[in-house]
């Protein structure tokens, strides 16, 4: 039987992710979303992120255009937390956390060194949508640690040991069931 | 190490999700995306879905301006695959898979039964984004399936059993880590 509820951030699940950004000195800060995902595939590629307008990396982006994206691992979940929990304007989350900062190749904020996945993104445009800010990113480069691939250099999903968020709970990712189009 | 990759869907994971939506008639079609997300948490509650533009969703919603969000069950994995592997322009996929619709409240397109969560959407508009289209729907109501609820009628993240969509691969959910918040 269905039962109606009253809406509230419906779609379970999505990636935990870890945003970096710059102010025009480049000191970078660090912040956690719970919405972060691909719209456009191959051409060119870009992402979306939605962020609520109190938050500095709102702010940030706004004002020097661009992100990194960083995918953090399930064992990260506590500096996902801890960048969730503050805000980058009276902290350092760098160094609350310990996490690593790597220049990025084509953006100022940085790479976080410890998350297998990274990808530099200049922003197309923001727009408001309620309550939350949508901004558009074009990819313009995409890193992952070289022991989340395989041999052949592609990325290897199980090694990625992905963080998802959902009802605002961190779950880790499973197992793998089957490959697109296994029924084709 | 870094290793920098030819750019690609660098977002993982997402959640593998059922859209349904319907002619003019009323007659109904379900499709896969691996892009569906929340974009605006409470105020309203805002969610977003990127469909390619040959595909024939795209072309219902433009139509009708409304769609359904369907958050199947690893369990469905077999029937969200044959959803994503042909067009309802030719193939009744209710009939070719089984799946049950259910009159929605306030849109035309179903619900589908077998999935413990549909969220009703009008859509407030439609942008093209390079390679795909971002449809921006307003939540007009949730459901979630009544075995999926906690006693005092919560969702349960746990009794969703979340299939997950990354680099073309199905995944399932994994286990609960922590609360939002746990470090505070």
């Amino acid at each position: 039987m269905k039962v109606e509820l009253p809406p509230f951030r419906p779609i379970y699940p999505s990636p935990a992710a870890l945003i970096t950004s710059a102010d025009e000195a480049g000191k970078p800060n660090v912040c956690t979303i719970g919405e972060c995902f691909n719209i456009s595939i191959r051409q060119p590629v870009i992402v979306g992120i939605a962020i609520a307008p109190p938050r500095y990396t709102n702010e940030l982006i706004r004002r020097t255009k661009e992100f990194v994206v960083n995918l953090p691992t399930a064992k990260l979940v506590r500096e996902v937390d801890l960048c969730g929990s503050c805000s980058g304007r009276t902290a350092d989350k760098f160094a609350l956390t310990g996490l690593t900062p790597l220049p990025a190749v084509k953006v100022r904020p940085p790479l976080i060194a410890e998350c297998p996945i990274n990808v530099e993104c200049r922003l197309l445009r923001v727009e408001t949508m309620g309550d939350h800010d949508l901004f558009i990113g074009e990819v313009v480069a995409e890193h992952a640690s070289d022991d989340a691939l395989t041999p052949d250099g592609k990325i290897d999903v199980a090694k990625l040991d992905m963080l998802l968020y959902s009802n605002n709970q961190y779950w880790s990712a499973g197992h793998y069931l089957h490959p697109h189009g296994f029924t084709r």
